[in-house]
């Protein structure tokens, strides 16, 4: 069935928008739809404004750039957190994922993505200077490259090494237990975990 | 990956509202709920006031229970349509299938589902009353069950039929193009269009 037909304009636009998102064509966005159209009103008024509100007052943690509900998130003001240990990841997927091995206990820092030449995303799109200024405040003794394990990782590993080599910092990279090619949040949590665990020098990895 | 260490409640809300949409689990509703944060604050208003204003606004035609906008659909206020011939459908979106077919100039009444025991869903849990009612009105010369090619489906054209038959209506049912366990929406334009208009009397369906 193609939609073309809607028998009301305020349902095309609910559909429009549904389908908008990512995954989500027109006869998944009309069947979603529908079905709020079945439940409460209430329902469906705290649907959208649970939305409205997270896009309106979430807030990204200052130290982290974590998505907090706070200015500082619950992880980076957590006082048994090991405020000695940075992992470095691309997302906040990453960072849940890895929190659900239960194998870490340090601080995280949300890079915003890889160095990535062919979508256009270079150094100076992500938080790079601010690792820098975090580092040269001296209170991280080991940073843990935690990017995923492509070639676009890869390359914001090294450009990240070189950067941070000059400094007193430890620099491993988690051990490659995830296979080449694959992202860390389709990994499962027993291969994630032994690979924070099992993470070598930075140096390691590149000789060999 | 397991979810559940949201960084944020706000975020935790979110995606718990996302995932009870029927298909959408706590990951992909993740996923949905991290492209909206990336879109700019108007974007996600919309969103969001859309489908507000979607179920607050939306109305049913109260002459073929089809969703609407007005207080009669435009199926059902159109003058060039044939006011004689009335398609008995279980929901909207049913009307819009055929409605992309191009073979159908009646109007239409959405039942709202099929006779079901096991789903706990009896006549008078349909708009069968208000079908009566229009029947007896005299200005419908045919009827046309159009309901999906399913047991309850037969059930409930069975039921409609002996409920009919006392009126001077004919009663047909769009012909078994359709294949039998295949529900309507996901059957194509074509065969669709052709069960429209070789559809059958109904007794001749019954003798088959």
């Amino acid at each position: 069935m193609y939609v073309q037909n809607y028998p009301s304009k305020l349902l095309e636009n609910a559909v429009e928008e549904f389908a908008k998102l990512p995954g989500i064509g027109r006869k998944t966005a009309l069947r979603l739809v529908l079905h709020l159209l079945r439940q409460n009103t209430d329902d469906v008024d705290r649907f959208s404004q649970t939305i409205t509100q997270l896009r309106h007052e979430v807030k990204h943690c200052k130290m982290c750039n974590n998505i907090s509900d706070t200015d500082v998130c619950s992880i980076c003001s957590n006082p048994r957190r090991d405020y000695s240990t940075l992992c470095v990841v691309e997302n906040i997927k990453d960072v849940m994922s890895i929190e659900n091995t239960h194998q870490y206990n340090g601080l995280y820092f949300v890079l915003g993505g890889v160095i990535s030449p062919m979508d256009g995303i270079g150094p100076a799109d992500l938080k790079i200077d601010q690792l820098m200024n975090k580092i040269t405040e001296g209170n991280v003794k080991e940073i843990i490259m935690a990017l995923s394990a492509t070639m676009e990782g890869d390359t914001t590993n090294f450009f990240i090494y070189k950067k941070l080599k000059q400094y007193s910092v430890t620099i491993s990279a988690i051990a490659r237990g995830v296979a080449f090619g694959d992202e860390l949040e389709f990994t499962d949590e027993i291969t994630l975990g032994r690979a924070i665990i099992n993470r070598v020098k930075f140096e390691a990895t590149l000789a060999d």
